[in-house]
């Protein structure tokens, strides 16, 4: 079979390699369809990611979907022809992680396309039967592989308990961004606000439904909230930039009681925090991490049409024009760029 | 001004009375819209509902919103003019569940038609302004009022923890189980089942958007939602119909690990329960009762458009043609008649 | 190896058994001490439990510990000679329930001496080490096998969400009942109140630290609860009796907004429950089906000293003295009998 | 009656003032005892504390306890002789916060020794009866008056969901972190370790069972507690001190997916915080401000035995003592300080 290999920084290689086995519980899955995500890019350009660095040859991309070719002898419930959408992180399924159901903790998890485990820019890829979701008719295998980062959204929202009638402020409008307004409007959130700094995204994010899109170039993000509010503040916010003025904004923004969830990976090394404010407002303050327990939930979303992702999608490319689709992809307008195999 | 008094079980009588004088923290409320309750039509045919005895002429309906004509001395935030829902339970704010925000459960409420409080079938109504919400332009008084019912629905599905992605079955497509409906849909449910035994509020369901709706006069509940489920059950089953064989049929319907929510108003005053059930598999039974806190979520739902209240009304009368309008409300077919008053 | 095996009611016989082999991620524990549960001594005189039928002959026994004797080629973290209780229930580690953390409710478990698995009443056990929790050298392994009734009381607890400040009312006051009332405590309860039907059960009770001890038999329960509680009744009710009177009277016993956990196995098909009042009260009825993630909690708290298990033992027998042992453990004022091999 | 006055910083006056009238609603309390709060050390020392600032003659203290005088009209439940703590914050019971039941959180409290409100540096204090709490025999008032820093304790194990087993790590052995850890045994710790800077308090700490004392000035604080936890980290850590470095550390010493409880006020305007680190290890913040509902619990904790609070109190002086008191409060290694009335 046929995989995109990063071989050093803003170097793919297209190589032969074996296709692999499926053991007595997985699924060999024909894979159809992979986002770039930012991760990839940011492997692509600087071979590593903070402690993560490539060392060896490294396959790419981790937001798959595809067609089953062939199942393990201890697999039911799946079958050659089905379609399904992976979820790229294996736990060890051992540790007091795993048996609390914070799988996504795991110490021990193999995760695509985080060295030295490989990822899915391959022509197939084998993975355990019970991290491959089976998807109905209605939902493509683009939409499908759009599960995993539809997947952060919905955990970041169930990390800030977001429900029925809710004010949520998101910031950063990138696909993250655009996600968690998806999933917050699908757990309930009657007003979405978003912010950003590039006028093509708030655009997008209006076009999409946002309640009130900010620029938070031109205005001040606490008067805009007070003023949609009437001055109580957002419910929740979610942080979803990795910009250390936002990570800092979404205090002001958000109301007494309050949550913060923090997604967008910081880059920087520490952000100052108003700790008394914190305290006084008793704010909760959420990590989010990836994500547990919803490729269920997400495929079921896409198939009742409650939130859209195929229409995040700016490009479509072939294996053999990987190079050229990740140039795309570092465009800051773009949204999602996706790489597609024949069926 | 006027009110419809009922003054024995069947007999209104349109009585002049003054009209009332609102205190310092309270509003004085035109009323434009009244929903005609269940237990409204309950106290009109018999006279009492349980422990609540009738005892002194009454003024029922507590499902009302109308227009503010004045505002006690120290309200701020309403003014005569702004358009209102009446939240018609108000506690005493000093006991251990009003301080815990448990104020439904305050056993010192003031409840609207329940005896010995007047309800709102009368040109004005007097009441503090902490529970009179602001409709936005974009919502009426007619579904201002029915913030009330569409507030049970939320209460029942907040109890049931229902969230994104949960497939939810509701027994009785009456207006609490289509509100139900409706309020599992914002909370995030993606799969929601409905049964009945009258064919027009199955019909009316799926017009609604049911994705399966069981007539269960003629199916099996349990092979119904097994075959919808792949045999797993629902998360959450809500009891929306007080029928004995629907409540015992529940825990047939939910999953290992789901919960019962029980809303509906038992006819019988027991239940055989198979408590073994219950324990095996885990299952959280939750008594859902009135709601706390809904208010602002109702009204943020009908203003973002997400849940429609208005689709429920079969009709609507003036003040004086009372009698015949209960006489219409008791048809088993009906869901919600109004009373309306000239604005 | 020597081994008790029932192979046919009220028959045990000691059989020689081959040794077993600990597969990879596995350890080999030498058995030190078992405790004879309520459900062995029902097999035991029934052949079954509902539907699980002791069909082939079978080692009874689940509340165990032991010492390490080998560990498998993949274990950490324990080595020969190291002291461990063992969590009886292991389950598939890939359906839903596993990956939502509530492994207790796989359907595809092996539990120990639940048909056709094998239990500990044996010379040796090989489980899978990751169910087996290391014991400090302050808790002996008759402690240690009492983690099992001990996490079944800290579960129950759990599901009644007991805190700091609460009253809680157990009833029933044998080993369960006895041990919910240890995890109450140890959960911040302040106020615990026991009932059961026995004297001797209530005096043991009491000198374990009951606040009140009621005898139901003599006593009614709701007058006495009222009492003691100033007319709001217990926070959570934990029913620990199985008895249908029992359960009845929880939803009388419960505040306004409290929960009753149901942990005792019904003795009865169905029990009527007065729905209306749950409603009203607006109560949640947890059922409590074994436990999930507590033996690191109930090892802590031996340890600790916060608990005591030791002191609800009534007799040790060896394991040919099993027919004698279960002979004594089936009087009513027994509440815990355990079966001790040699070091 | 008398009162103590604050007229400017560190000058206390006695004055003679009427003594104030219940309300209605009201109980009039005989002061007999109230703790000196480092709140009331800082309005004392600098006249102000951030935006609150004494711009009028002012009476401070607000852990109070007392007898009860007289009652108003309304008020049941309470009587005269008998002996209440006062909860210090009375809220507006109407807003948002109110209803929800975190009344806490309310804009419009009113609040003991908060300008301009005065406390209970007085011989009499008029309060509202649902904000009194009656004390049994078994509490003394100065035990009763110490619920409130006692409450700080309990709502923080709240805000972090210390529950049974968990090891808890308290950042300062000041009166806050003490109660703290008081609360946090109370809740079902198992493992209690504290940290300060002072040797004296580490002292005291680990007489009153601290399980690891740890001098940051000498020690590593992830070092130790990674020694004491086998590398897991704390299940949960409660920040005690203000300290910027020790709130820093907190990140360093709880456990992937533990949560961080921050209730010390922090003495710098802003703490720089490794964002990365809360997201990857998906940590949970809390601000944990003042507490809601918590004196029920510590009065009944109290009674039970489960809690010392008297073993914290340094010295007792009378009302025309303030003056020296406050001094001898001020010494660092001081707990608490009491003034005392006759009775």
């Amino acid at each position: 079979m046929r995989a995109a290999v990063l071989v050093e920084p803003t170097e793919f290689e297209l190589e032969e390699r074996p296709r692999p086995s499926p053991g007595p519980d997985d699924v060999l899955v024909a894979v159809r369809d992979v986002g770039i995500c930012g991760s990839d890019i940011h492997y692509y350009e600087h071979g590593r990611i903070g402690d993560y660095v490539v060392e060896e040859p490294l396959v790419l991309g981790h937001e798959s979907a595809g067609e089953v070719a062939a199942v393990g002898e201890n697999v039911t419930g799946l079958a050659p022809g089905d379609r399904v959408a992976l979820e790229p992180g294996v736990p060890c399924r051992r540790c007091a992680h795993c048996k609390r159901g914070d799988y996504h903790l795991c110490e021990d998890v193999t995760f695509m396309a985080t060295p030295p485990h490989d990822g899915a820019f391959a022509e197939y890829v084998a993975w355990p039967a019970d991290f491959a979701y089976k998807l109905p008719d209605s939902v493509s295998t683009a939409a499908g592989a759009l599960c995993e980062p539809l997947s952060v959204g919905i955990h970041a929202c169930r990390r800030g308990d977001i429900g029925t009638g809710d004010t949520v402020l998101v910031t950063g409008a990138g696909p993250i961004g655009l996600l968690v307004m998806e999933a917050a409007r699908a757990a309930g959130a009657t007003d979405v606000l978003v912010t950003d700094v590039v006028a093509e995204k708030l655009t997008r994010a209006e076009a999409r439904g946002a309640d009130l899109a900010i620029d938070v170039t031109e205005a001040d993000l606490e008067t805009a909230v007070d003023e949609y509010t009437d001055g109580v503040g957002a419910d929740v916010v979610v942080e979803a930039s990795g910009a250390t003025p936002s990570i800092q904004s979404t205090f002001d923004a958000v109301r007494r009681g309050g949550t913060v969830v923090l997604v967008g990976l910081a880059d920087e090394a520490t952000v100052p925090v108003d700790v008394l404010e914190l305290i006084d407002n008793e704010i909760d303050v959420a990590g989010s991490f990836r994500y547990k327990n919803t490729y269920d939930a997400a495929v079921a979303l896409l198939a009742d049409g409650s939130v859209d992702v195929e229409g995040l999608i700016d490009f479509e490319a072939p294996l053999d024009g990987i190079d050229d689709a990740f140039g795309r992809a570092m465009d800051p307008t773009a949204v999602k760029g996706m790489i597609t195999f024949d069926g």
